[in-house]
């Protein structure tokens, strides 16, 4: 069960047997079905999760429609960082596209994790590192790549996108219509 | 000289005397003219800066044109942080637009400090989660309001920016060419 999340943390700090039980302690499981929506906007969210099976993704509803943000599958850390850290209502919405196990920190047992082991503030600060680094190469693709060109992007870089995420939620991701998103692909083929 | 800087830290972590001479002896003073490059695109970014006095603005150079991205002014930090935790060549420039003293930090002294003496881990994190949340606002800036509210914005919320900053690196800023911020200017002296 927590096998996977020691081994991330192994990336960032080292703990001994007594300090793996610590944090474990401060866990929380949680099981998710299949298009469960784990945040709402308008809550506040106040928690982090570890993903231990599955598949979310994010989304913010503008004008009425979903807008894709970005997708998370296991062995990644996700939060909405910025209402986490500010407090103030979520603006952006989290769902799971298949059954889901995450494994959930609150933001109360982090800062009580904080406290009582400072070296936890290493994973902290890389957290946070790239959470910063997501925001800007997410930025960069948007302001400087074509649809195809990030369509072929993720063929390249994340193949668990292209084989576990429907194509309409790819087309929203690179921000265009389903339509067009058949058009490039059938672009794609006849190069 | 170092009063600014250890009052800075004073924010986020304690420190005795001797943790304080260890920190300031990490620092290099440098003093720029007026309208100096500090950081050129092209340039890997491997100091962050404590600004002691004076204004700096950072900018992107877009098919010919400068895009201001940023102004900082004393008392606080700046780095190209992308460039900085990435090690890639930074894409943008940053420029003193009055004469400036700060304080620099390189990477290197930094990540002796975090083996040395771990609780400056706290900083790296509250540092990181600021930058993360200041990507965050300028997209939501750039997003969701029109160049008028941006500019009753910087009014309300930046003071330093009105009184310091030339028009036209205000028009860059909120996305507009100088005639356009004549216009609103008159509108609400209008209003």
């Amino acid at each position: 069960m927590f096998d996977k999340i020691l081994n991330s943390l192994a990336q960032f700090i080292l703990l001994d047997k007594s300090e793996q039980d610590y944090f474990v302690n401060k866990l929380q499981v949680r099981q998710f079905k299949k298009k469960e929506l784990i945040l709402q906007e308008g809550q506040v969210c106040d928690n982090v999760y570890f993903i231990n099976k599955g598949c979310l993704r994010y989304f913010y509803n503008i004008d009425g429609e979903e807008n894709t943000a970005q997708f998370f599958f296991e062995n990644t850390w996700y939060t909405d960082f910025d209402s986490f850290l500010t407090g103030r209502p979520s603006r952006l919405n989290i769902q799971t596209l298949e059954k889901t196990d995450v494994l959930m920190l609150s933001s109360k047992n982090i800062h009580e994790i904080y406290d009582e082991m400072p070296k936890f503030e290493k994973l902290g600060r890389k957290m946070a590192e790239n959470a910063f680094l997501g925001v800007r190469s997410r930025n960069e693709m948007l302001e400087n790549f074509t649809a195809e060109e990030r369509y072929l992007n993720l063929i390249k870089e994340r193949p668990k996108v292209m084989e576990r995420i429907p194509q309409h939620y790819i087309a929203s991701y690179i921000g265009i219509k389903p339509e067009s998103l058949s058009r490039i692909r059938k672009n794609i083929m006849e190069k």
